[in-house]
């Protein structure tokens, strides 16, 4: 386990659990280059941050965090080569340079001295992922089955899955998920075990007890939701990835 | 366990689940009296599925579910005369009018025959309840304990509570939850594990490590994402309760 922090106080509470752990931790310094997620906004506090990290019992410094902004990584760079010389000068060195996220993978190998690149999304891809471009739907490994459990009236249809399945993350587009088998058919509106479906757009309907494939809009909240994943290949049952870390958010 | 079902094709499927557990199943026919969530749109689609579970091996008719919209209970009331006088015609009797849900406790009473009322939202309140008028926010029993994590600048901080905690059920509100310490606080956004802070209209601003109690947008899907709650008095821990049907969408 590596951890990340961006400022004094949650480095000053790192040693203990160094301590209780009976091992060195490493720590890396979460840098803010315009993404504006967490992380120190300067290259000179990401820089005595290591220093800190560096000069405390049972830590080591590790290297530099970040999750660039998605418009160019040419900031990036800056802050990176200033904070390497700053390191320099303290004796210090930074063995990770961490990127991410999944939209940024166009960027990869842009970032000179970049050692790794987190894409958690890129496991399965999503509607977001297609939507910015860096994924097609045929990419997308993870989709909700779910069941037409009612048919209200011509144009309107039910799902069995709702926010507390596909959840309300919506990455800003429309519509909570894209069914495979009615692409025109949108899931309109949410209940919590109901989806909504708008079938006004669509020729092709489905009928009750019909089962549809949805691609999540943000497949990594809809992963959170459940214990397990029952994986497919085909319509053959392959087997079961347990959902580890789920509900572990202290 | 009573079964609520809208259409014939859900029924069809019933008896065999009756038979399988070896008892008879009491199924509802859920009715849309406005509201446009599941259920049949007329009283005489309803008066026929009664019909069509009483004579289903297995099944008993035990009334009807609906979920009012939230302008008066007026054409509910239209609804379920018509659909009781189709009942008696039939030989049948609805020993459940069940309405719902939280935002209609000031309709409870107002329809004549009805038998209970859920209300799940209550046992909890949130911030959604208070905006609509039905609950304080000394009503809401269920707080989310948040820690600030980081304070990249001034105006800016972030909770180490996101979208796999607070859920991006937004209600239609501004924000995502209702800080009681700081209540000129905002949640701007999210990341998954990481609530954004816009403190630019907060005098008041925490300080790293500080933890804050957050009424969340949407008590019933923030109850979902986690194994169990703690219960507090005071600053007392008192006890936990499981969430035991989490998980358990199939």
């Amino acid at each position: 386990m590596i951890v990340a922090a961006d400022n004094p106080v949650t480095i000053a509470g790192l040693p203990q659990a160094a301590e209780i752990a009976g091992r060195d931790l490493e720590v890396v310094v979460e840098c803010d280059t315009g993404r504006q997620r967490a992380g120190v906004e300067t290259p000179g506090e990401a820089v005595e941050l290591a220093k800190l990290i560096a000069g405390s019992k049972g830590l080591r410094f590790a290297g530099f965090l970040m999750y660039p902004p998605e418009d160019g990584w040419a900031r990036t760079q800056v802050f990176l080569d200033t904070a390497n010389a700053g390191l320099r000068e303290a004796g210090l060195e930074a063995s990770i340079v961490s990127t991410g996220g999944s939209p940024n993978i166009p960027h990869i190998g842009e970032l000179k001295g970049a050692t790794e690149h987190r894409a958690g999304t890129s496991i399965f891809n999503d509607r977001m992922q297609v939507a910015a471009g860096v994924a097609t739907l045929e990419d997308c490994a993870l989709t909700v089955y779910a069941t037409v459990v009612s048919r209200a009236g011509p144009e309107r249809g039910i799902l069995d899955s709702g926010s507390k399945t596909l959840t309300s993350d919506s990455g800003g587009l429309d519509g909570h998920g894209h069914i495979l088998e009615y692409p025109a058919a949108r899931i309109a509106k949410f209940a919590e075990e109901h989806g909504f479906l708008d079938l006004s757009a669509s020729n092709d309907r489905p009928g009750v007890g019909e089962i549809v494939r949805v691609v999540p809009n943000h497949v990594c909240v809809v992963v959170n939701m459940v214990d397990r994943l029952v994986t497919v290949r085909g319509r053959e049952l392959v087997g079961e990835l347990p959902v580890a870390a789920r509900g572990k958010l202290v």
